[in-house]
């Protein structure tokens, strides 16, 4: 299932729960890695690292401490719908995708300071290529608040800094359209605040 | 022209020149900003604020600023060629673009830690878009190490941070093919440095 290219945008989803049974072959791995790399970097350096991890121990031990860090995260007036969605994904969704892309960044490729602006692209070019792929994904960044642990799963150096993991797996359910706010309320003319 | 999601995704890339009499119509403005909102966000908050500069004066401050910084930035080491196109993009290939897009978040919306990992995917959005649509666009980040300036060339307010400066125009010349590493050499199997 591919298609336009903007269709696939406006279809692009957070998906929080995998059929267990379904296994996510390597090549459709491969596309959305091959659809990563495309993004721009700074300067060009391409500092993106992705560790795709299928090993049933690692996957727990990542959904884990991402139950754990999210339990201990203060509840910031979240909508409760959304709430209750992104809870029920940490508190098992999320442990049945058969695959998790754990997205860092390399210091030695790039600083700190440009990594962000050069590995979040390139997770939305994955996020994009698994939607078009008819694959559920999820952009998650919790894990990320302890950095040593994601290292200690996914077997990181030092110099890699981690910043995205992404399940992929096929959707437990279809997924619904996006809820997003209008352009006109996002978008301003010439300077913040005048009407586009 | 649009054509499928993966044709887009390997042709973009970043433009440096633009062809300064073909102006870039408010519908497809409206097409790449419509891309952007679709964007995951932490949360869902859309932290993004857009900013659609065509104004002469306030595009002159903005790539102004930027060729300042460029010059003022340390020579990390960056291949040659690359230093000379980016050197001349800054140097007045920029101030060739017709319309300049000024990304933002907004910290009422989302905090600051959370907002690199919702703004930078929706500008890959705007991207992509831009170019499913033939138009030439780039990643620029370097206008946001002076936020102050960014804020006044663009009205923000205090509560809007800069994260991203985006041209839009037709190309100059036809953009070559983007030169990126092979999934191979950034791609590892269930730990870092086993092979994928």
């Amino acid at each position: 299932m591919t298609d336009g290219f903007f269709e696939v945008v406006a279809r692009q989803r957070a998906c929080r729960a995998f059929d267990p049974d379904r296994e996510v072959g390597d090549d459709l791995v491969e596309r959305v890695l091959d659809a990563a790399r495309f993004a721009p970097s700074a300067e060009n350096t391409q500092p993106w690292v992705f560790i795709v991890v299928h090993d049933a121990e690692r996957r727990a031990r990542l959904t884990d401490l991402m139950a754990r860090l999210w339990a201990a995260a203060p509840d910031r007036g979240m909508d409760e719908a959304l709430h209750a969605d992104v809870g029920a994904a940490f508190g098992g969704g999320f442990a049945t995708a058969p695959v998790w892309i754990v997205v860092g960044a390399d210091d030695e490729r790039a600083p700190r300071p440009e990594q962000s602006s050069s590995i979040y692209p390139a997770v939305q070019n994955l996020l994009l290529a698994a939607t078009a792929l008819g694959l559920g994904s999820a952009m998650t960044t919790i894990a990320s608040y302890d950095p040593a642990e994601v290292r200690a799963i996914a077997g990181l150096p030092e110099s890699v800094r981690p910043y995205a993991m992404v399940p992929l797996g096929w959707p437990a359910k279809p997924l619904g359209p996006p809820r997003r706010r209008p352009v006109a309320e996002i978008a301003h003319r010439e300077a913040f605040g005048e009407s586009w």
